[in-house]
C-alpha cells in the first residue's frame, strides 16, 4: 500500500498549473522585467490611502484578521446597496471560484463556460472532479445564448461568464446580461465574473436583484483598485448563498491588514476614478501603438487590450517570446482563433514607452526568422 | 428543482464555525477587549524587521505575489536544512490543513485525531466528508500509542497529531515523536502540527528525514513569529507529497506582503529568540497569577497555559464568560475532563496584569452565584 493514498481524483489531476508567474518568468529569463504587462496588474498602483493604511496596520499584524471580515462587508454592502449578508469576502476571486465550485459540483457533474475562458475557473472544475462543456466565442465575444443553450442541454450545475472578458477585453451591454440571467435554465446556477467591470463603459455593470438565488456576482481588488498583492476578492449573491460558504471557507483566511487595505482602498473612489481615466488614457496609447506597428487593438471594457496580430497562434506565441527576451512581459489567448492575439496590460506611459520601443523590433526579429526559413 | 444545487456533502455540513473570533465576541460585548489572551496570538508582536518589510513592500502591493513563493520557500529551505522541494506554503496551516485534507480524504475514509484536538481539522475533514475517529487525552496529553491502535484498527488514512498540544499546551519529547513516526501504520499518513515548536523546550522537535512519505509536519508564521494577521503556514514533507499540493492549491494565494514580511520574520531570528525568553517568563507569571487564585497551571511548551480550574467544564465556561465580561478574552478547550481548564495566551506584562486583576473578581463571582443556588 503506497502512502500517502491520495484520492483517486486528485491523482489523475494533471501537474500543470493554470498561470506561470511573471517572477518565475523573471528568475527563468535571469533578469527583471523592464515592463510587467502581461498579469493585468495595475501599475497604477494602489491609492495611497491604502498603502498608508497597509502601513498602519503592520504593526497589528500579530493579530488574526477578523473571521468576519465585518468592517469590509459592511463598507461594501453600503457601497454596492446590499446587507452584510449578501456578500463573502475571499482570497481573490481565485479563492472565491474554489469555493464556489467545490459547494457545487461534485464528481461527474456538468459545467458550462467558454473556450478559452479563465483557465483558473477550469483548474477548479477539474479539481473537484466537474465535466467542462466549452462553448467557443463568436466573434471574440463569449456567446450569451451559445453557453444558454449549452447549460440547458447539458443540464449544467455551473455557467460561468465573465463580463467584461478576459481575455479579450470584449463585453456586452448591462441589458443583454440581464436578459442572460432572466433565462438562465432551472438548476444552473451562473456566475458573473466582473474582476474588471471597473474599467468598463456605464452600462455595462447589470442590475440584478441580490436575493436572485440563480447568480454570483464576483468582484476584485486586485484589479483596478491595484491591490492584487493583497489577495481580496468577494462576491454578492442571495444570503442563502452566501452563508453556505461558511460551511467550506478559511474562516481566518483573509488577513488584517489584507482586509485594511481593502477597507482603505473602497473608501478611495476619487483614487479609483483617476485609475479609471489612466486606463482609458493608456488604452488609447496601447491602439496607438498596435496601429504604428500594423497591428489592431480590439475594443476593450478591461484594463487590458487585445492586439490582434492578423496571424495565428504560432505567430503570437513567437511574438510573445520575443517581447519576452526583451523583458516585456505579455501573455496571450490560449485558444484558437482568439490566440491570434496578444494581452497587454495599461500600464504608465514609462512602462508603455517600453513596449513601445520593444514592439516593432520583436515583429522585425519574427518577420526576419520567417523569411529565412 | 432547487438552484444553485450544492452538493449533497455541503448540505449536509453544520452551519457552524470552528472558532468565534476576537472581534466577534467584542462586537457582542459592545467594546473592545483590554486583554486579547485567547486566541494564541503573540502580544509581543512582530519583529520589526517585519513590520518594515511590510510597509516598504506596500507600494509594490499591485503587483501578485510570486506564485512559486521562491524567495520565502529557498529561504525556509536554508533554514531547515531540506531543499525548496521539500516546502509548501500557504495560507496559515488552516489553509494547509485543508488542502492536505482535499487531497486524501475522500467521504466515508477514516481519519483519526485526539478527542479535544484543533477542531479546525475536524472541520476540514467534515468539509470533505471523512469519518472522524477520536482518541482520548491521556493526562492531559495526546496519546500516541492509542492513535497510533486507533489508526490501525479503522485504517486511517490521515493520523493528526500536534506536538506540542493545542489547547493543552503538553507536549512529548522528540524521541517519542520519532517512534510514533517510525510505527505510523502502512497507509496511514501523519500530520504533525508544529505549530507551537518554536515555544517548546530543547529536545522537542523531532529529527524527521524529510523523504520519509508517511509524514508530513506543519509550521507557522502566525505564533512565535507574530504574524498571524499575514496569513503564512509551511509544511515540510517528501518532495513528491509537495508536489500534489500544486494540482489543488490557489497558485496566487500567498499576497506579495505576506511573503515580505514572513521572510524578514524568519530572517530576524535574534527576535525569535527574545519572544521565546518572553514567553517563557510569561508562563512563570501565569503560574504566579494562576497560584494566587488557587488554580493550577499545567506544564506547557507552547505560547500560551491551561490553567486547571480543580472543576468542571459548567465552572470553566462559567470563568470564561465572567472574564470576557470583564474585557479579559480567553478560550477554553472543548471536551472533558479538558474543558475544567481555562486557556490563557502569554502576553506582554501589561497584559498580563489585566487578567490578573479580573481573575480574582471573576472567580469570586461565580462563586457568590453559585452559593445564592
Amino acid at each position: 500500500m503506497k502512502t500517502p493514498r491520495f484520492t483517486p481524483l486528485v491523482v489523475d489531476l494533471p501537474a500543470t498549473v493554470p498561470f506561470v508567474g511573471p517572477e518565475a518568468h523573471m528568475r527563468a529569463n535571469g533578469r527583471p522585467f523592464k515592463a510587467r504587462i502581461g498579469a493585468n496588474e495595475s501599475g497604477f498602483g494602489p491609492s495611497p490611502r491604502a498603502i498608508e493604511a497597509i502601513c498602519k496596520t503592520a504593526p497589528d499584524a500579530w493579530m488574526y484578521g477578523d473571521s468576519e471580515c465585518f468592517d469590509l462587508r459592511n463598507a461594501l454592502a453600503a457601497h454596492h446597496g446590499v446587507t452584510p449578508a449578501h456578500i463573502i469576502i475571499g482570497e481573490g476571486i481565485d479563492g472565491l471560484l474554489g469555493l464556489l465550485v467545490r459547494m457545487i459540483v461534485a464528481p461527474g457533474d456538468p459545467v458550462v463556460t467558454s473556450d478559452g475562458a479563465y483557465p483558473t475557473f477550469n483548474y477548479h472544475v477539474a479539481g473537484f472532479g466537474g465535466v467542462l462543456h466549452k462553448v467557443p466565442y463568436r466573434d471574440d465575444h463569449e456567446d450569451p445564448g451559445a453557453l444558454l443553450a449549452c447549460a440547458e442541454d447539458v443540464g449544467a450545475k455551473l455557467l460561468y461568464f465573465c463580463n467584461p472578458d478576459n481575455p479579450m477585453g470584449t463585453w456586452h451591454s448591462a441589458r443583454i446580461v440581464e436578459r442572460m440571467v432572466r433565462a438562465v435554465p432551472e438548476g444552473t446556477f451562473m456566475v458573473l465574473d466582473e474582476a474588471y467591470i471597473d474599467a468598463a463603459p456605464p452600462g455595462t455593470a447589470p442590475q440584478i436583484d441580490p436575493d436572485n438565488p440563480r447568480v454570483i456576482r464576483m468582484r476584485t481588488f486586485s484589479k483596478l483598485y491595484g491591490l492584487a498583492g493583497m489577495r481580496v476578492g468577494y462576491a454578492i449573491a442571495a444570503p442563502q448563498v452566501i452563508a453556505m460558504f461558511d460551511r467550506v471557507r478559511n474562516h481566518f483566511g483573509m488577513g488584517r491588514v489584507a482586509q485594511a487595505a481593502a477597507l482603505a482602498a473602497l473608501q478611495d473612489q476619487a483614487w479609483l476614478r483617476q485609475v479609471q481615466q489612466d486606463v482609458a488614457e493608456a488604452r488609447k496609447t496601447l491602439g496607438r501603438i498596435a496601429a504604428d506597428n500594423g497591428l489592431y487593438m480590439l475594443p476593450s471594457a478591461t484594463s487590458f487590450v487585445a492586439l490582434d496580430t492578423g496571424r495565428d497562434g504560432t505567430f503570437a506565441r513567437r511574438l510573445v517570446n520575443a517581447l519576452m527576451a526583451r523583458d516585456v512581459f505579455v501573455r496571450m489567448p490560449f485558444v484558437a482563433p482568439q490566440d491570434r492575439c496578444i494581452r497587454v496590460s495599461t500600464a504608465p506611459d514609462a512602462v508603455l514607452n517600453v513596449f513601445a520601443d520593444a514592439l516593432p523590433n520583436a515583429l522585425a526579429e519574427i518577420e526576419k526568422s520567417s523569411h529565412a526559413r
